[in-house]
C-alpha cells in the first residue's frame, strides 16, 4: 500500500479515562478569583448557584488526574478517540523538511472540539438534578454540543447567541434547534443586561462578554437552572486535555513527539486541551516543547491585552478573574471567527503565558483563510475558520523550518470543520474579507476601564 | 464503563482489497446498454470517449473481486474504514426489540459516501492522461466529492450542479470551488443541451437528467477530458461496495448478522454499496436478507416508474439502459433531497427489484425529516435530507418488530450528514415542507415518450 496517508487511529479503550489538571504541575500557582465588590478570593460557594458542586471542584482542584464518569466516557465513544493525521501532503506543498501532524476534532456530532466538555457539563448538572442550562455561543459551535449534550440527558438548553453570529450562521442556530435548543440573538431584551446594552446601542453586533451577561442572570433567577461556559474556566479546559492526551498516544505510535505544539485562541479551551498535557510533561522534566497560541488579529487579547483582574463578562455579574484583556467593553469588530470573539483569555491560559511557558502570535484573517483553502485542497478536510489560525501557525512553523533546514515536529489541533462555515469561504474568495484590524482608540479606552485591584 | 454506545471501529488495514463485482453472482444476466439508433448492444469502444478503459472494464466485468489500487486506497484511509453504531438509544426511543445498525458514510471530507468513487474515478482518469473532468450534481454531494478527488490527482473539474440545488445550496458550490473546481448553475448556456431546455422553459429547476447531457456534451468536445457520473453505472456502484464489506465485518466483530439492510435511492450508489455484499453472500447460499430501497415520494422510479429501456439524460446523449424510469423527461418537484432527483434508477438496482431479490419503498419527505430529527436527538448525528429516507425505512422495520415481537437484527447505511442541508431542517421546522407529490399527469406524459425497444 502507498503511505502518503498516515492516519492513527486509537481502539476506543484508549479514550483517557481521567482527564489531566495541570494545576497539579504548575511551578506558581494561578492567581485566584476576586469576590468583584470585596476584592477578597472568592469560595467554591459563591458559584453555587451557576454551577454543580462536582465542576466546581474540579474548578480548584489541584489533583493531577480527574476520573472521567463512565456515562462521559460511553458517550465520547461517539466519536472518539479522534483520529490524529500526518500532514504529509501539506509538507509536500509546502516544501519543508518539518513534519506536521493535526489532530481532527472536526468528526463530533457538532463538528468540533466543544462536545469534549459539554457532554460532562450536562452529566454533572443532571446528577444534581437540574432542568435547564443558560449559555452563550460566538459561532454557535458551543451552542451546538451543548444543546446535543443537553439532548442526551433530557435537560433544556437556552442559547444567547452573538447577534453578529446569529445573522451570518442561521444553519448553526438551525442545529441547535434540531437538538432540541432554544436559541436567542443576543444582546435580547430577555435580560435587565440585554436591555442595558440596546438602550445604549441597539445596533450593536454583539459580543461574547454580553452573551455571557445574558446567560448568566438567567441562570441565577431559578433554582432548576444552571449556567454553563464553553471555554475560559478550569474545569472546561480540563475536560479538553482528552484531545493532547489522546496525540501523545498516537505520536507514541507513530514514534515521534513534537517540537512545537500549536492551537488557535479564543477563549482557550482547544488549544489548552491539545497542549496542556505536552506541557505537563515538560513541567515533570519531560522533553521541551514550544507552546503556541495564535489568535485574531482583530480580537488579540494575548498579544495586545493587559494581564490584569478583570470581568468575565460585559455586564459585570461575574468574579474578577486574571487574565489577558481588552476590557470587558472591548467589542471586536464582526470578523468572520466567531469563537474567537471573546475580550479575555482563559485564566489558565494567561498565566501560562505570563509565566512564558507559552507564545502568543496574532494573524490576520485574510492570511488564515488562504492556509484553509491551501489546507483543504490537500489534505481534504475544509478547517473551520477558527481552525485556520492554527492551520497558519503550524504553516508559519514549517516554513521556518525550511529556512533553517531543520526537520521538527510540529502538531496542531485541528479543532472542527468548515462546513457551517461556508459563507466566510464565499466572502474571501469574493475578496469581501477585510483583514480587520481592531480599533486601537477602542481598545485604549476600553482597557482605561479596567476594575482597580490592588 | 457504560455501554450505550457500540461502535465498530475497525483497523485500516481492514479496508478492503477488492471491491465487491455482484455481476459475477447474478442468477440473470441483466440487459446489456443499446445504441440509441440501431438499439443494437453497445460494445466497450462506444464509452471511450467519455470515460478511461479501466472504468469500461469494471463496467462490463464479471469478475467478483476487483483489486483497489494502492493509491486510491491510501487516499480511502483518510476517513475509511468508516464506523459502524449500534443504535441503542434509537431502540429505546422507539421502545423496539429490533436491533439497528448503521453505517456511517458522513466522515469523509465531504460529509458523504461519494468520494468513495470519486478517488478511483479521478486516480483512472489521471492514468489515462486526462486533465479536466465534467460531472452533474444534484445536492452538490457527488460534485463536492469530485472537486475533492480531482484537487489530489491535479484534475480541474467542471460541475453542472441542478439550478434548484444551486439555489438552495450555495455553501455546497463554495465547497467545490475551495476544492478548486468550477460550478455552474444547469441548465446553462454553456451548451446545446442546456440552450435547448432554456428555450423551452426559462424558469426551469433542472434535474439530474438536464445536467447529464451537459456535461457529457462538454466531454465530448474535447480530447483531454472525460466525464465521470456519481451514480446509476456499474462501476459507481462497484466503487460504493466497500461500504458494505466493511460493515459486515463490523457486525461479525459485533456477532451479529442483518436480518434486513435499509438504503435510500437516488441513482443507487449508496444503496447498492451497503445491500451488495450481503446479497452477493444469499446468492452464493448464506443467510437470506430482506433488502429495502426507501425512495422519495416525489420522485419515484423504483415504484411508480416503468422497467424499461430509456435514455440516461434528458438532452438524449447517452446509450438506452434498461431501468426503472419517470421518463427522461420527468422533472420532479424541487424538494429537498436534491441527491435522490434522478428519473431513473441504476440498471443493476433495477434489475435486482425486476429480479424480486430487493423491495422499494417510498416516503414522503416530511415523515423522513421528522425520523431525522428523532434520529439527531437521540444519536446526536444530523442525517442529510437524502439519508433520513433510510431512517425511515429503518424506523418502520423497527416499528413492525415492536408490533410483532421480533428481535430482527436491522443494518441500515446513514450516507452522508445534514451540515450542508440546514436550510432543509429549517423550512421543516417553519412547516414549510409540503409533502410534495409528483404530478401524475406529468409522470404519464414522460412515459408515453419512452424510446421504443422491440
Amino acid at each position: 500500500m502507498s503511505d502518503d496517508t498516515l492516519k492513527i487511529q486509537l481502539p476506543e479503550d484508549r479514550i483517557p479515562s481521567h482527564w489531566y489538571n495541570i494545576a497539579a504541575d504548575l511551578p506558581v500557582p494561578m492567581p485566584p478569583p476576586l469576590h468583584p465588590a470585596t476584592h477578597e478570593p472568592i469560595g467554591p460557594d459563591a458559584l453555587a448557584p451557576l454551577f454543580p458542586m462536582a465542576l466546581i471542584q474540579q474548578e480548584v482542584s489541584t489533583e493531577r488526574d480527574i476520573e472521567i464518569p463512565d456515562q462521559v466516557r460511553d458517550i465520547y465513544r461517539l466519536w472518539r478517540p479522534t483520529p490524529l493525521y500526518r500532514a504529509r501532503r501539506l509538507e509536500r506543498f509546502l516544501d519543508t523538511p518539518a513534519k506536521i501532524y493535526y489532530k481532527y476534532e472536526g468528526v463530533s456530532p457538532s463538528g468540533s472540539h466543544k462536545p469534549n466538555t459539554a457532554v460532562p457539563q450536562a452529566y454533572y448538572n443532571r446528577q444534581e438534578g437540574i432542568r435547564r442550562i443558560t449559555t452563550e455561543t460566538g459561532a454557535g459551535q458551543w451552542g451546538s454540543s451543548l444543546a446535543f449534550a443537553g439532548a442526551q440527558f433530557g435537560i433544556e438548553v437556552d442559547v444567547y447567541m452573538v447577534r453578529v453570529s446569529y445573522e451570518q450562521k442561521p444553519y448553526r442556530r438551525a442545529l441547535m434547534e434540531t437538538y432540541g435548543a432554544r436559541c436567542v440573538p443576543s444582546p435580547s431584551t430577555e435580560t435587565e443586561a440585554g436591555r442595558q446594552i440596546l438602550a445604549r446601542d441597539p445596533n450593536t453586533s454583539g459580543s461574547l462578554g454580553i452573551a455571557i451577561s445574558e446567560a448568566v442572570e438567567m441562570a441565577a433567577q431559578r433554582e432548576d437552572t444552571h449556567y454553563a461556559l464553553g471555554s475560559v474556566l478550569n474545569h472546561v479546559l480540563l475536560h479538553q486535555t482528552v484531545i493532547g492526551q489522546e496525540a501523545m498516544v498516537q505520536l507514541e505510535m507513530a514514534g515521534d513527539y513534537p517540537d512545537v505544539v500549536v492551537g488557535c485562541t479564543g477563549g482557550g479551551s482547544n488549544f489548552a486541551g491539545i497542549v496542556l498535557p505536552f506541557l505537563g510533561a515538560q513541567l515533570r522534566g519531560g522533553p521541551a516543547v514550544k507552546i503556541k497560541a495564535c489568535e485574531p488579529a482583530a480580537c488579540p487579547s494575548l498579544t495586545r491585552g493587559t494581564y490584569a483582574y478583570d470581568f468575565g463578562d460585559t455586564g459585570h455579574l461575574t468574579p474578577l478573574v486574571k487574565m489577558h484583556t481588552l476590557g470587558s467593553e472591548f467589542v471586536p469588530p464582526g470578523f468572520h471567527s466567531g469563537g474567537l470573539r471573546y475580550h479575555g483569555m482563559a485564566p489558565l491560559v494567561s498565566h501560562l503565558l505570563d509565566q512564558k511557558l507559552i507564545e502568543a502570535h496574532a494573524y490576520v484573517q485574510g492570511l488564515c483563510f488562504q492556509a484553509g483553502v491551501d489546507f483543504a485542497k490537500v489534505e481534504g478536510i475544509l478547517p473551520a475558520p477558527e481552525a485556520t489560525h492554527a492551520v497558519r501557525g503550524a504553516i508559519e512553523e514549517a516554513l521556518l523550518c525550511k529556512a533553517s533546514g531543520e526537520a521538527k515536529t510540529i502538531l496542531f489541533n485541528l479543532c472542527g470543520h468548515g462546513h457551517f462555515d461556508m459563507q466566510a469561504y464565499t466572502d474571501f474568495f469574493a475578496g469581501k474579507l477585510t483583514d480587520d484590524a481592531y480599533d486601537a482608540d477602542a481598545l485604549a479606552a476600553s482597557l482605561s476601564h479596567l476594575p482597580q485591584v490592588a
